[in-house]
């Protein structure tokens, strides 16, 4: 892959993170399943915003927050996303920038701002997300650059993408993209809700698309039914390239044909808040990749990242993950 | 002061800040005072946040972290001051009022967009400011709501206040009416640029409104031409009824007629961003007034605030102050 300008282009939506703190009984006010990620129209976001707990914003979006930690390690990242010309859409876009990112996807000019994450915060440092998708559901085939997904070694994609339908076909185009460009393409499932709404397609998609997959136990169970995650790991590795299984504080698992790597978390001091946990690893995991690192080190850069990244507010990281490790 | 329906009312600039770390070149490259807070018109805003690194985005402004940190307290506060109808104006009432403050100035409908503070952080945790006053500059004596200000306890004014005229007629307005209606004027110096830039100003202020001062040693070495803080805090003390002074990591002093009492720090745990410690500080003391509480107690409560802001970006509270203390 060394001919490649990029070591990782992601693509995902394009999202600014609205983080507040809040209690149990706030999620079960608003009927919103802890951990996970829920749809809201403009309406739902409004009405949980005037109800929520005083915030901050900071970007985010899965695949953002992972391509900010590729460049936070150094490497040369480019992003494809759709924001609407606003503020958050101007956030948005600074803030993979002024890493040093490539992101050209032009801004919409009319139709709905660019999307929002509302993102609750329990004392226990569990994340719940409600996203507008806003501008995201603007994200169409048309925005893949080809040449750019060409010269990309690996072609990162969210599973998220799957909700807007026009970025559905903006994903396929960019799998077939890279894997004809003889690129590698690497897919994060994203949410176990996301999982039970496309199971059938992405498990076509694993079979046929995707060379480096990355998911955590409870995405896997939604996709296999079961919780035999060393199963399920020797079962993928056996079809691609890489998979890698994050299991929260007890760390990760990363199997390919070469073998199965045990890879610790790293030590924290205080958790705060676990959004972006899995991003970061990906983004730790798909830096190692793209140089051609172990195994080992690679699921090292992923927990080193994590780690940074759920100990204060918000999904990326605050210090150049190429200091930290 | 019982039949005071509001403890607080803080009168200031509603500014939302954009907060990125940064080395100590840029502050060269750019001229800025470290430490300090410098007025930047529009075009000097975009310049800045263009070369700026990655940020994030949260409620500020002086006076409004102020009374976020009384009603964090669970102190009875409202909030006087100018946004414009757009996205961050929205975001700075919605911080504000999610926490039970009052905060009914009318939003700008055209003119300028809500004002924006770009807050530098260096790896020694100083924070420099750069404030585009925006939708500020149209707070006027109108906005000045005379049974708000009647019916609350202390009003607490920003000296940074002075720099949109109109507001400064605003604040003018806000003391009169508050010493006239039998309540007391708290005013903090802001700034020790600010303090250079309406010395004289400030001096017959505080010998004719002011009954509560806050500053920091700077800012009384720059009303007064020296460091003789004990000097200063005592010849304070025999105009006005209390003078808290904050000395950083040393604690603070606060004097009144009844004596001096000199406050210790509280500890922490690591040192991020003193961005809002003064701030934090004055919520405490002002909370503590406003209950009757000993001057002792009410620098403790002042301590422990600005502990809890300084070990996290941003200038407004995470936890909830009343259960901190």
């Amino acid at each position: 892959m060394s001919d490649a300008t990029y070591d990782v282009l992601g693509v995902g939506n394009a999202i600014v993170d609205i983080i507040a703190q809040a209690d149990e009984a706030f999620l079960e006010k608003h009927g919103m399943p802890k951990g996970g990620m829920a749809l809201i129209d403009e309406a739902q976001a409004h009405a949980i915003y005037a109800d929520m707990g005083a915030a901050i914003e900071a970007s985010g979006g899965s695949a953002g927050n992972t391509i900010a930690g590729v460049a936070s390690y150094g490497g040369k990242a480019a992003f494809i996303g759709k924001v609407k010309q606003d503020t958050f859409g101007e956030i948005f876009k600074h803030d993979l920038t002024s890493l040093g990112v490539t992101f050209a996807t032009p801004a919409a000019t009319d139709g709905p701002a660019t999307a929002r994450c509302l993102v609750l915060v329990t004392s226990d440092a569990q994340r719940t997300m409600n996203t507008h998708l806003g501008a995201c559901v603007n994200l169409t085939p048309d925005d893949i650059d080809a040449d750019l997904v060409a010269a990309s070694a690996i072609t990162y994609l969210e599973g998220y993408l799957f909700d807007p339908p026009a970025a559905k076909e903006a994903f396929r185009k960019a799998s077939t993209i890279a894997r004809g460009a003889g690129r590698k393409v690497a897919l994060t499932l994203s949410d176990s809700f996301c999982v039970h709404r496309y199971k059938d397609e992405f498990k076509a998609l694993i079979d046929q698309h995707v060379d480096i997959l990355f998911a955590n136990d409870d995405e896997i169970e939604a996709l296999y039914g079961n919780r035999d995650i060393a199963a399920a790991a020797n079962d993928l590795a056996s079809k691609i390239d890489v998979v890698a299984i994050t299991l929260g504080s007890q760390g990760s698992l990363i199997a390919s044909g070469e073998g199965r790597y045990e890879i610790p978390a790293s030590p924290i001091d205080e958790l705060v808040d676990t959004t972006g946990a899995g991003d970061l690893y990906a983004a730790g995991v798909l830096y190692g990749l793209s140089r051609h690192l172990p195994f080992a080190e690679c699921g090292r850069l992923g927990s080193i990242a994590a780690s940074e990244v759920i100990q204060h507010y918000g999904a990326r990281p605050q210090v150049a993950l190429a200091e930290l490790a």
